[in-house]
């Protein structure tokens, strides 16, 4: 299977699509490329307009539905380099992911979170995947999302 | 209009001049430049010795001074690019900001406030403005600030 | 003295050996070179098994023991770089740091508990370990470390 074809696959089986238009709302992009680095503004678990995953990990929400808000964050910023670059093939190497966990007094899982988005990368891009990670849990997210991942990408 | 002529109309319409001697407390610099990428660290809206919006968004301060919290802190990175580069004519693109809003409970206008920072980066630098974005809502920020951000610049 | 006898030094100090195999959890890595970039992970104050020390800053532990787990962070992070690189005489420039605290409601002295890892990295790379650096309180942290430390790092 290609890159595209796993992604794909990965999409039919959360149930969303990630091919709309992904909008943006300031004087910001969701995608810079500068040279061969590629930096990817914060994503939300958005299918366009909608946040479909809200609340707070440790009440609101469980581990496991905190899991695939970082799977839909990871597939946005897939979508996006799909998007921007043409093919997944000219990814080189995901150098670093920055996971936002809105945590819940006492809610100390935010690696666990994590591994939901890490697991997208590495089963689209293989070993060029494999990343460099930061979980932290914050106390808001915007629109009420319960994570937030922004990512670092290498690019032939 | 030049960008540093618009640099220093946006400082005279917010009422702030940015010319002092930017501190700092440890051992660390407010800027690094390696190769043709600036890293400057993380800005409060401190004027000289005084961080001079306080508070958390939600509950202290309204959304619209967040937003000129958010300016403040945009306006230090171009004063010490300015100082640094010697010209704003070098600066390339700004890759990425990452925006810490502190807030209280329930406020999930973060990416709002960020807009603030946003405004100024594409006023005085166009199209070499438009940057990737990170906005999350944290619980405390150093010395009671509403707002940090640090910043990732490619320079001629 | 050398900058390997320097960290070892400090790990005396400390009264921690940094020198065991540094687990990972999930599909990432805890370290990420590119060219010439390095990019580590998110750094707790864990010595092999154990998160030695753990809580919020402003509550659970004071400011100087938030600075002792800040320099058990900086510490892990060389002890990577120098199980990768061989040489800790490869590191050119510490480019970035990101300090997240993990902070009881009103504390504010997040850039003195950094200040912990910003000796250490200077007390060891010298002019080399001057870097950029971004601290933030959030509201909780994995494992309930109460610092995580993030670094870009520059190698020849």
């Amino acid at each position: 299977m290609t890159r595209e074809e796993r992604f794909h696959k990965i999409a039919k089986e959360l149930g969303y699509s990630f091919d709309g238009e992904i909008k943006v709302g300031g004087n910001y992009s969701p995608l810079i490329q500068h040279q061969k680095i590629i930096y990817i503004s914060g994503q939300i678990p958005r299918v366009r307009d909608d946040v479909v995953i809200q609340g707070a990990l440790g009440s609101d929400i469980s581990l496991e539905v905190g899991q695939v808000a970082a799977k839909i964050c990871a597939m946005r910023a897939v979508a996006l380099l799909l998007k921007h670059l043409g093919s997944l093939d000219r990814v080189q190497k995901v150098l670093r992911i920055t996971v936002y966990v809105q945590s819940s007094q006492g809610f100390t899982q935010q690696s666990e979170v994590s591994d939901g988005a890490s697991e997208v990368l590495c089963a689209i891009f293989g070993d060029s995947g494999v990343h460099s990670r930061t979980s932290v849990g914050v106390y808001q997210l915007p629109k009420n999302a319960p994570v937030e991942i922004d990512f670092v990408v290498a690019v032939d």
